[in-house]
């Protein structure tokens, strides 16, 4: 393999905000080449969950995002500090705070990168199965959402549809998906 | 539904750069609460394409990410100008230049955000069968690209072992598959 990282010859941050942090990056390519403006926005991490209850139906948040300017269906998730908080623990957390719907364990599914190319954040998957409804949502004042629970059978669907339309959530759906068919499957073999 | 979007009030672009461009908002929230400090990455949009060969392997690149900080196995992708190229175009260009694969015509299979809460792109995903390389990659000078086949049969194998880890990539090969099997059992029918 050829292919061999970026160096970073100096880092300043041009924006350094509680809610947005990007750093300027001077680098230096494996062919010797220095870019001088390489801009990467530095993120919290995203614990995101697929909750599906024992009727077989799927927990969706619906909510506006200000970055679309559109109301979508996803799946709940937030951000988190890697450093204090473990991912499974953050999961949970966002699942009970976003639509009172518990589980006592979570599976991982995996870690994915959003944009690998500008962002350094990455979204932790979890799977959820059989999760209740024991509580109430738990809502900060700048938080309006609806909770809307989608079939197992009707959520590929919505996919294709565009009705679903984010990539963390899509991802989650598809593994989450793979991964009970490989278990039910192990089970009969 | 009592879901409504929230009301700029007032927008500055905090960096306006040729490679990173952040606007400040400041919002009305539906429940009249007012937010300043609101920031948006407004980034293009990006086509990304699944090209299949006809002997069923899946056309890779391999390139080091700056954000990610890492060196990452993702499909064929590059960022396009919405207003003035067509996502398909766009598409079929970026297989093209970075793996030398050509495809005469691309199937949509959908429009997906990266990151709706703080960044403006949409990501437009294709799949191509019938790849062939017909020529060499054209690279500009910031770019070193190892192109990777991957048999279909193996792909999902990577995505659970996270060795394939972003969103958009492990996205439009689910949606890619899944249209093609849907494909294949109404051909049968």
């Amino acid at each position: 393999m050829g292919l061999r990282k970026w160096r970073i010859l100096s880092s300043r941050m041009v924006v350094d905000n509680q809610w947005c942090k990007v750093r300027q990056d001077e680098i230096e390519l494996p062919n010797g080449k220095i870019v001088d403006d390489y801009f990467i926005n530095i993120r919290l991490d995203v614990a995101l969950i697929l909750p599906i209850t024992c009727d077989r139906e799927i927990v969706f948040v619906r909510q506006y995002r200000h970055g679309a300017g559109e109301i979508l269906l996803e799946l709940p998730a937030g951000t988190f500090d890697n450093q204090i908080e473990d991912p499974q623990v953050a999961a949970l957390r966002e699942l009970r705070e976003e639509t009172g719907y518990t589980a006592k364990t979570a599976i991982p599914l995996g870690i994915l990168y959003d944009n690998p190319v500008k962002d350094s954040n990455k979204i932790h998957l979890f799977l959820a199965t059989d999760v209740k409804k024991l509580g109430q949502q738990e809502l900060d004042s700048t938080e309006e959402i609806e909770v809307v629970l989608v079939p197992v059978s009707k959520v590929l669907e919505k996919i294709a549809s565009n009705e679903i339309n984010v990539a963390g959530t899509v991802s989650a759906i598809f593994m989450g998906l793979n991964y009970l068919n490989n278990v039910q499957s192990s089970h009969q073999n």
